[in-house]
């Protein structure tokens, strides 16, 4: 065992970092003003500031740095850990900047394990080149979604064609006008069985009968710089049979191995959000002075900082090693450690960020600082890909087999 | 001791019980609509289903039902308690109907207790007929306000004048142009004793050189349903010297004085919110199915519904006792039963709603459920009127006196 | 609502607490010397002290104070309550001293409401006088038995006899000589619908067949000074047929009825406990003097201090609503929250002995301070009477079926 | 960074899990009994099964595993730190088999670092062949010891001699008539800076003027299987000045050193105790039945498994970085680190603790289950080594610092 941090990975975490200071930081307040000014409330992917940010990245080799293999970065999960946390400190922009936002990340991988060569040129390559952004439709209004079993949209084949009915929201990006492709989940065969009732489609945004029904809010937050969370109806929208994903019965199979590496982006931009809570947590109690004494002095506010710090180091550990067991032993071995930081990460996160917030008195929760909506996004990973109380579960299904073997 | 309801307060609450299913709960939506359609986005006051609610509760009685004494509706603190609760269930709009809501209630008692004959002509009739609102003008950007005595806005005697200069924040109301008067704590000494150095002034929001600067948000909402929460900047501010409430000097004892009622309401009507969230949170579960169970089956979430009646009947009896001492022993008599409420209500209300809303999953921090904007608010009630830091830590050396004693 | 305290009550609370500051407290240390030197290790009932403060406890009207009507010293439960909070102090010896010790308490009031009168004449009247201790055996180790149709026991009829055949543990006070009687739950008929399978029956400790197996520890203590917790085996144990209490298939209601005073006497006795505990507290950081201040000046103790006094007053009061809902509906009438306290109190008082301990350091987990034999008590309620988790799982029925009446 | 395991630890690993299989966890019960049939009470050491064990453990290299260098095994801190958490399975007597248990270990490196020849050939030899026994005396009763200014034990400089004065408690291991050596910490020079005025001297236990008061217990336990925690007094106690450990103020810098690896040891033997509880919970709930289903099929008991693996897996990776932080930097370098993990420790393991507990009914907190002994044990490590507030303080204040640097 060996924690020596990987010196490539430093070496562009170092790069990143300058980026930030001196190119994302700076340009967080002109994003913002930028997407105000915009004509579309919810096409933050067409705004200046973003696209100059965009070469920055690509000049520096930090683009699509989520991506293993050819078509990205080829850095490992590992590798890409480091990175992610940086972006963490400015959710908005950085992302964005460095092509390593979801939906997109995830979608794209969709497309790079299991696109035809058709689907690739058709969407992947303008989405690796940034060009156009994606959607993935799967939680569903009307049913507890984390039980795939619910899932009701259907996908009928009807000739050379599919027919898509049904209704999706949560559907992160979806606002936005750029989101050209959609990947929706929905049911081929609702007879097969139970994991192979399933598949995936790809619907273009603009398909006759998709209809955008109303952007979600989060809190009071509709997320317009991260293209809003979608309500969407499909009324009997016909694509080609050739826009299936993988094969009929595959969706929930894909589903699975979407999932990994989306929470280990998730958890490591999450690791970066606390840091920038804990950072911002010290600065304010530094200077705020209140019966005498700076806040920094108080027992109480020490205490949130230690306890912070002790939880958050432990949770970076967890994610790291899991992302080091997806790079040795793939998604699958390392099934019980996703759900675990899925499970971890909201936990301590948020914990920090409601420090942060109450060290920063009604400020904490106001639009001077990022911790409200930082916290209001943190707050949506406790139920995003199923309830952390489904994924308790399983684990602790796992763990009792497991224990039973080891009793013999 | 004798727990047994008060019948008088029952028979309001019957009533009120009555207009919030028939009038209130199906105006909600009316409400929002028309607030919308407002030409003024903040002047939630003139909104025409309102006044309908309010000619409703005039002719229950349930008018001013928070003032004791003549001017209100001559309730007893613990009568008006169960009243207030209930006005919980529909914190938008139930309270207002009532005109009960803060901060005009606060300011009413205020003016009722302190002010002279001319000011209570001048505001606080109009007040108590529902013309205009108010706000309290007490928070500051940039100092700890929770100590008194780095209130940094200055009123100064010119004259027959007061000149006021200073910036405050987290104005809740005084976006509505409607909120004709704003009560503004000050220093009239600085080199006064620590807590005779404040005063309070009535301000006219129209008065010369008073600036709204902006509307806080809290979570992204910008709370416009409440008349929002102001930045306000006071330049060279003249008004009449006769404006003083009290005299100078008295301004920490007023604010102290405003304090005991004002969290009583704020308790009771949370009180009300968490019992909300416990209905929505059943009737969720009841309905839901996941694994092949209606989600009120599983245990983790019987769990939270068994921990949110547990720990709300416990909370409800001791900021009962709390009114039952106010009308007893009088509102310093219970300064630690007060304090204690003020901490224990919203550590309670929030967990609870948490729970709530991850028994909804997405839907629960959406607009589509009232959950959302309720923990927003409720998680306000952690620093408002000071941190809860601050207050444990000022029970805590009470306590201490308190056992210091006993020993001898 | 009212919540003076009762004049009856607080008379006799101001003799009691003369008594403990005269009588019980200085004789604590007497009580553990006199205990150690005793022939029998069990045999706590015989110390001479504790006959002296016997006849002090009759003298001044408090013998039996927790026995309503005639037969003990006709309180209300809720008048009861404030003396039992007061023997929370001292809990070794105060109710051994008033007569009002678990478990004989609860087998008293099951003898005077279901016993015969040759049942009250053998056993309740020595009981009454103190001359004898008792027990009640339900628990058993091989089953969750808070599951009362695990019980494994077996009560069967043979001629004009019973024959009874079992295990049992955690039998409170059984290890004591003195414990003449044990009331023993078994089931006389398994076949009998789900709750009326159980019997209750009374059994001589000195009954041939009655094997005392050995004292159960709880965290290293043996409780001698409680009469230990014993395991018990039944091998073939006959007693007249007269003994069985009430009639066959009552096992199960008189156990029901036994627990709502039981509880009620824990929780206020739980919560002189804790006050107890918050008074070493304070005590202790404000004589320690740690990095040049008391500790009583750092700002988390002051937080633990402030944390204990909000909830316990919370949970004090619910205790005491339940002890009015018992005198004016009923025990069944106050099921809800006679489960509710069951829940509430252990969770609040061990986190306040929590404190206190950490607070003294070492020495608060050793003999020299009662803060941790108390925390170890205090432990057994989380799942004595069943798991606090099948408490919670009931009431939260309850709950789902008063909010699915109330949808209509 | 690479989280494969060091391939010759595993090999120990494998070795010592046989060993506890074949050998340790066999002896349990004889060692208890022999115990409980040894002429002194105190007397752990001289077991005959211990004896056997202590061969076993020589024959497979494992003895005096956690020294590093020549005089032990030569193994690091993060190959030793996967051996304890395997001996933290049977903590009463694995590390004692492998020579490896506290407070030897530290006392072992104390005289290891910074003892004279003559001191290693008196007291270290005969530590290191397990011949005797030594103990710690650091900490007091009058006086918080977390604050090593406190300290009012005297070393007084007398012609060749020093001449020791004071009053120690909860000195482990030192009711063992076995442990021939005290290491004391006290005074030789109060007006000397703050940091500079304690020293260690060597004290041989039955030198005169040393007297053992009594034996501290925890909760209920007097811990004689670790030779329990003394109270000794020290009158006049006149030793050669060559037992002087270091120099005069050399003793707050010796302290510190020993407590790096003492803490690793710790936290990591801690790890297993919480494996262990992991593994009879989960047995356990598998077997038990209530209400119809196995109680590993209840979602509440899910929830903690899964919390309890999720937990101990983010606290393992911590303190194994920990390990090797000393390994590559250094007890300083890990200063950080080290404080981390002696606050992250005892929460986890203790909340583990308590749901396994709760798991077993009131089997968990009596002598039936390695449990309630190791709830007790693992308790005591929130204050062992000054309370976790006091660790907290000072993390929290280098935080601050470190965050201020980073601000420039």
């Amino acid at each position: 065992m060996d924690f020596t941090p990987d010196p490539h990975a430093q070496e562009l975490v170092a790069s990143l970092e300058e980026m930030m200071r001196e190119h994302v930081l700076p340009a967080q307040q002109r994003f913002e003003e930028e997407l105000d000014a915009s004509d579309d409330h919810w096409a933050w992917s067409r705004v200046p500031v973003l696209q100059e940010l965009r070469d920055e990245a690509r000049r520096r080799g930090l683009w699509n740095a989520f991506l293993p293999g050819e078509e990205g970065a080829g850095l490992t999960n590992l590798q890409y850990a480091a990175l992610a946390e940086v972006t963490g400190r400015a959710l908005d922009l950085a992302p964005a900047a460095l092509n390593c936002a979801a939906p997109d990340t995830g979608n794209m991988e969709v497309l790079a394990q299991f696109g035809t060569p058709e689907q690739k040129e058709q969407w992947l390559a303008p989405l690796l080149r940034g060009e156009i952004r994606s959607a993935f439709a799967m939680t569903e209004p009307d049913v507890a979604s984390s039980d795939a079993t619910n899932i009701a949209t259907s996908i009928r084949r009807d000739g050379d064609d599919y027919v898509v009915n049904g209704r999706k929201w949560w559907i992160t990006g979806a606002m936005n006008p750029d989101a050209k492709v959609l990947i929706v989940m929905g049911k081929t065969d609702p007879s097969a069985e139970r994991h192979r009732q399933q598949s995936m489609i790809l619907v273009p945004r603009d398909a006759e009968g998709v209809e955008v029904v109303r952007g979600m809010h989060v809190l009071g937050y509709d997320d317009h710089a991260h293209g809003g969370h979608a309500e969407l109806a499909f009324h009997d929208v016909r694509v080609p049979a050739s826009n299936l994903v993988a094969g009929e019965g595959e969706g929930f199979a894909i589903a699975q191995a979407r999932l990994g590496p989306g929470r280990i982006h998730h958890c490591m931009r999450s690791i970066g959000v606390a840091e920038m809570a804990i950072s911002l947590m010290c600065e304010r109690v530094s200077s705020r002075v209140a019966f005498g004494r700076p806040l920094s002095e108080q027992g109480v506010i020490r205490d949130w900082i230690a306890e912070s710090r002790v939880r958050l180091e432990q949770l970076r550990l967890l994610v790291l090693k899991t992302a080091w067991l997806m790079d040795t032993v793939g998604n699958k071995g390392a099934h019980t450690e996703i759900q675990a930081i899925k499970i971890a990460t909201p936990a301590t996160v948020e914990w920090i960020l409601d420090k942060a917030i109450q060290a920063h008195g009604g400020g904490g929760l106001s639009q001077d600082f990022p911790l409200a909506a930082a916290i209001a996004g943190i707050r949506t990973l406790r139920f995003a890909d199923g309830p952390d109380e489904v994924h308790k579960n399983s684990l602790a299904k796992a763990e009792l087999k497991r224990q039973a073997a080891a009793r013999g």
